[in-house]
């Protein structure tokens, strides 16, 4: 029985504002990816979401940012190293207190946006988020996508990659994510979305845009929660892999 | 043979932007306040001095603060206790994995500026600070102002307080600071307050401006590195507590 | 037949973080109280908004705060009057090069959340926001609380002030509002409301908590958008307003 | 006799932090240009800085930027079209507000670090930056390099450009500046610099790094003042005009 993570992105609101629905997606998940303050998360925000997640036995992990409120994170910056070293200890640290002071502990690391999307191809920022990552804990798995040049350094450093699948992503033949500017790259049926989870999961392979089959390495599922029909595709998911066998728990 | 710390403020730049003499304090003083980002402090400037500050085996102290880098801290905010726990919470934790990553751990807290002065004598958030202190590590001690509303609930709740002096400012007949908006508030002279420190430490008594003598509780003297007369008088006052028999040491 | 004004706060999402329901509130009121970037709204939500309102026809004020984004400026900060002076100078500016941008103008300045309400008492910042005014434009009118030291010291400068009632909120004998903090502070009805704010119109007078009649001076209406209920109580003081007569227009 | 314009950067602390000698350049460029808060530059700092350039008669241009405070502007950032018009509008509006309060205005716009240097060549944000001067007054010169994909569209839009050179800069060939990260791009001999802007004021020409002599289009000299060397070279530069007889006057 293939044991399986579902995680989500959390606490991304600031101050009066608010995405999201934790409060649901904390009933869903196995792992939440809290804010960090970077590009969202005002502390007490963080705060009250990480004592919801300890009180439901969700893990806590650090998602950290690029400094970017006003961009939500999601727009590339050209941090030089060592600033990018330091941005993401600072992010870290400032989650475990927050952690800490709710009865938990981050357990694991996962960038957001476009940090995300950036260290799938850019070594330099891969190895930065990887050293900070280091430098604070080296027991701290990172979570990621397999295949990119984060994984490769983070390895390099001897930490502990997760591999994620997306739930309602499509995937190009080589195992990167279609484009969210190309038309079909993002499902919206949550039956078809569940349907192709529990295949990855259980077969570790998934169906390509061109129709062929292709490996996938996945020890967590990334579902999202910041629409009303997100939180019903990410419940349709958790059901299905349930129905499937899987044992959905999280993987630190 | 009186054992004194001596602290000073640091790491209170903020990217291109520098402030006060950070390599020369950290050759005079036994602790380093470190800015934790929120008067002061990008995260590559708070690790480079820490840094600096494991190397000479100066101790770090989070120097905690309200939000609020366009007043250096220095304004009063009406921030409401919840709100004010969090962000304790959140700059301790960001400087202890700083530190952490610099090979050398967090020892104390010392607020900053307006937060400093404010938690004299409000008690509510003068709780929310020793609440969070707590939350994050209840064996981290505070540094402090002795008779401080600050000091009374950090006691209440198993805090270790360290009482400090300041080397350059006058005291009033109740052992409270004379204002720096009144005349003689600020002392200029480095023999004098080199004088007056080291009679501090080995009488626990110094000269209040109406020319009574009070009693100080002292296990840390401040001393300021913002101006080049400023590591000039800092000098002078740890040469005259080492010429007075004092153990010139960090309390933690 | 009396000239009245409805006026909101718009424009105070910031980034992906949206607030309140702009397009409605635009449908209805005749005045926007648009958010500058100090406690809310990025340049191109702000951009948008004022477009928005341009193309209605809605007038345009800037909405001047402390800054505080992370406290959504409700909290009070001890800003010094130079500071406070160029800061709402600088906010003001920015929006109306953004008005500009749309087609439009600032025709008004009215502060924000605890801004309006320090100043409704304290005299220091009520003279730093009144002097930032009229440093930008004299002519530019601000809306805000009759009776208050901000209205006083506008009027010594020769601003004009435009006096606005609130909607929703209980008034105490003295023409000052109920804290939220009290019971019945705030009015739910959208009938009761709608009622009383038509009394005030065309009567120029308002039941205080205690049940006496009070004088109320009102050019404006203030009425707000942060709830499906909160535009349905809009849309119904509107409504009753249009009902009895009122000739339903912008001040400026 | 040659017009020519003096310019440089200024403003550009924040709060408790400065950054170069205001005071100074001010007594030697004639026209400044003034951080607008985005990299750097709080309301009341530009306020003082914006007084003092009215005072003496230095015209006063917005330094646009990205919104990057811990990064002074000088790290790329992937804005998207829209958003960067905003913050561009954004800007100006603030700095004209700031300019009118000191009894000025602001009369030019320059573009500042990573995004002067990206608009060379990047055509959509250059594009965003000339759309968002042409919103805000499409009779405000534009202050930049000759050449770049910021003219070009600047043009396109019915501005006017102002072509500026680098006085401590070193030249390719091809009339773009050698990148700082090589070798001998930056000048630092005071009397070599001022020769040779005397000779690009006077015979519009220049000798590259290879040797060659390239024609150079020149309206404004750019001087730096973040260093008493800088300081130094700024007033030999105009020394060395003065005696060329050119006429050392603004642009606008």
């Amino acid at each position: 029985m293939a044991a399986i993570d579902l995680n989500a992105d959390l606490g991304e609101g600031f101050g009066v504002w608010r995405l999201g629905d934790d409060d649901a997606m904390l009933g869903i998940v196995t792992s939440a990816n809290v804010a960090c303050g970077f590009h969202a998360g005002d502390p007490a925000g963080l705060l009250r979401v990480c004592r919801s997640a300890a009180e439901r036995g969700v893990r806590i992990g650090a998602q950290v940012s690029y400094r970017d409120l006003a961009g939500f994170g999601r727009r590339y910056i050209d941090v030089a190293h060592d600033d990018l070293v330091a941005d993401v200890v600072y992010q870290i640290g400032a989650l475990q207190a927050i952690a800490a002071a709710s009865g938990s502990a981050v357990c694991y690391v996962k960038p957001h946006g476009a940090l995300y999307n950036t260290i799938v191809t850019d070594r330099d920022q891969g190895a930065a988020v990887a050293e900070a990552v280091r430098l604070v804990d080296p027991a701290l798995p990172v979570l990621g996508m397999a295949g990119s040049a984060f994984f490769d350094e983070a390895a390099r450093l001897g930490l502990r990659t997760v591999a994620e699948a997306f739930a309602d992503r499509a995937y190009r033949p080589d195992g990167q994510l279609v484009s969210r500017r190309e038309p079909g790259a993002v499902l919206r049926d949550p039956a078809e979305i569940a349907e192709r989870v529990a295949t990855m999961v259980t077969s570790r392979r998934v169906t390509a845009v061109d129709g062929t089959q292709i490996d996938v390495t996945v020890e967590s599922v990334c579902v999202h929660g910041d629409s009303p029909g997100a939180v019903q595709i990410a419940t349709a998911v958790r059901d299905r892999l349930a129905a499937a066998g899987a044992d959905v728990r999280a993987f630190c």
